[in-house]
């Protein structure tokens, strides 16, 4: 697949999700992510500039050679992980039965690792899928795996960036 | 490390926290789980027969081996997914306040992916630290990665364990 991604197109896929939610007196999206692909630098906290790639697309294997080899001349003292998010959606709520009603929504649509964040000030649903991929890719400046694992790599997280994109529509057919 | 596990040792390092919790009225665990590493089939759906290893103890190189090398003799048309999950516990509560009070305290100590699954008549916390590795690496009944990165997926495996069972016993201790 072709694909010339970049940071700021990726809402798309989520797009008109978000705007149905929005459309509804009670609920309005605090954040969202489609999924997405990304190559990080490990660090036991989140700091800026771990970020090396990320797209919220589907990848080729070419882009992904040619992202890890810029990755690997900047950092040669890094562990890089590659990592594949399913879609995430955090939503602020009105009330607890409308949280539990989009929750029951999204559980059925197959974001599984979704749960209402309550405090006394504000009602929030964090809705999240389960297509996961995070494994080490570069250590001390050198490539951990070869071509024929970054081939199959690429067609698992393709894969796997699907099936979250496939729950985003029907979590949007799901919803009135 | 030297490391004998086998399936019902597991619940060692979560014991404590569990008893904890329910030794509280208004709690009691429904599931729980220490985080693990497995070896598991890739497929479209949960089913019987997946899982080819499973241990809730670190683990090493040889060990790790051995068990890959048992995969791959069995498994010639699978593709095989290594994962190590972090710790997870599902509470239920009597209350949503009381719901509320454990996830503060969840969040306090470092279990991010965590929040309440409320129903008509249930309040349901799942509670989930973020500590995650899983990638592909046995394909047709061939490893897909060399001993040297085998040596670094251990050592990334065992430290990312260490850390889910430091929150474990961080939620422990902040729990009266």
């Amino acid at each position: 697949m072709k694909d010339n991604s970049s940071i700021g197109e990726w809402d798309e896929e989520i797009k008109k999700l978000c705007e149905k939610i929005n459309r509804k007196k009670e609920y309005y999206t605090t954040s969202s992510c489609s999924g997405r692909i990304v190559l990080i630098k490990q660090a036991e906290k989140k700091q800026g500039g771990l970020f090396l790639f990320r797209t919220h697309k589907k990848i080729n294997f070419k882009q992904l050679k040619n992202e890890l080899l810029k990755a690997i001349k900047t950092n040669k003292t890094d562990l890089v992980y590659f990592r594949q998010e399913p879609c995430i959606l955090h939503v602020a709520c009105a009330s607890l039965a409308g949280a539990q009603n989009l929750l029951d929504s999204a559980k059925l649509a197959g974001w599984k690792n979704s749960g209402i964040m309550a405090s006394s000030s504000r009602i929030v649903l964090e809705m999240r899928s389960t297509e996961f991929i995070q494994m080490p890719i570069i250590n001390l400046g050198k490539m951990l795996v070869d071509d024929k694992f970054l081939k199959l790599l690429v067609k698992e997280a393709n894969r796997k960036l699907e099936r979250t994109f496939s729950k985003i529509k029907k979590l949007e057919k799901l919803l009135l």
